[in-house]
C-alpha cells in the first residue's frame, strides 16, 4: 500500500529531486537527482557521482535506494516512492523493481537509455514478481532546462578548448 | 579489443566466481558470486550480500564491478569480462553495458529473471551503444547445484521451524 501524495507533495519532492540534480551539475556531472520517500518523508537523497567517482554504479537512483535500504534496514521498500529528474535507466529500473518501491515520478524522457517507456516497460513487465505505478514529466521542463544547460555548457567548453588547442600549433 | 582467454582461463575465473558463490552461501544468503578480469587478471571480486546488509544494490555482479571501477580508475571497463555464476538480472545487465565489459561469461539460466537470455535480451540490444559477447553454461552443473542445495536447506530450515511452532501450540 502506498501513502496518497498531495499534488503540493509530488512538487515538493520532485523540487527536492532537482536540488539533488543540481549538486551534481555543480560537481560537473550530468545533472540528475533523486529521493525516495517513505510514509511521506524523505529517506533516501542521491545525485550522479559517475564521474567524479569513477564508478558505474553512482546513479542517482541507486544511491538514493540505497540509502533508503539502509535507514529502514530493510532492501524491500513496499511502501515508497521515488522522484527522479530523469527517466531510469535499465540497472535503476531494475533495483526499482526489486526493491517494490510502490511508485515512480520521474521528470524528463530519455529516449536513448529509458528503460520505463521509451526503450524498455520495465517497470510494468507482468513477467515480473512486482509492478510499478509511474507518473512522467513530473516538472519536466525544469529537468530538461538543467540538462539542456549542462550540455551546452560541455560544448562550450570543448569549443574553446579546440581554439586554444588550434592557437598553440599555430604559435 | 578483448583478450583472448584459454578455457584454462576460462575454467579458472568461473571456478574464482563459484569460491566467491560460496561465500555468500556460508553467510546464508542465495549463493552467486562474480568476478571481474582485465587483462589476465582479477580485478573485482563480489558476493550477494543483500540480505546480510538488507540492500537491493548488493549484487555480486554490481559488487564486483564497482571495485574494478574503482581500482582501475574508470567507470569504462572496454577491456574487461565478467564471469558470474548465475544469469545476470536487469540492474546487474543494465550496468555491465553501460560499463562497455567486453565478455560475459555465466553458469546457470535464471528463467524468473535473466535479463541476458531468459526475459531480455539487454546485452545484444543493437538500440544500446555498446553490445556485449556473451558464453552461458561455463560451469553450469557446480552453480546450479550451488543453488539447488542453497534452497534446499532453506525448504527444510523452515519445514523445521513450521514444526516446532505447532508442537509448541500443542503443548
Amino acid at each position: 500500500m502506498s501513502t496518497e501524495l498531495t499534488p503540493e507533495q509530488i512538487d515538493y519532492f520532485m523540487g527536492q529531486a532537482l536540488y539533488e540534480a543540481r549538486k551534481a551539475g555543480a560537481l560537473g556531472e550530468v545533472p540528475i537527482g533523486a529521493v525516495v520517500v517513505n510514509d511521506g518523508e524523505i529517506v533516501g537523497r542521491g545525485f550522479n557521482l559517475r564521474e567524479r567517482l569513477q564508478d558505474g554504479t553512482q546513479h542517482a537512483e541507486l544511491l538514493a535506494i540505497s540509502e533508503a535500504n539502509r535507514l529502514l534496514h530493510s532492501w524491500r521498500l513496499p511502501e515508497a516512492q521515488l522522484f527522479v529528474t530523469l527517466e531510469p535507466c535499465l540497472m535503476c529500473a531494475g533495483l526499482i523493481q526489486q526493491t517494490r518501491i510502490t511508485d515512480v515520478y520521474y521528470g524528463a524522457e530519455d529516449p536513448k537509455g529509458g528503460a520505463v517507456h521509451s526503450l524498455y516497460q520495465v517497470l510494468e513487465d507482468e513477467r515480473l514478481n512486482h509492478q510499478v505505478h509511474v507518473v512522467s514529466g513530473v516538472r519536466q521542463d525544469e529537468a530538461s532546462q538543467l540538462l539542456k544547460d549542462f550540455f551546452k555548457a560541455v560544448r562550450k567548453r570543448r569549443k574553446a578548448q579546440k581554439r586554444a588547442e588550434k592557437e598553440a600549433k599555430n604559435n
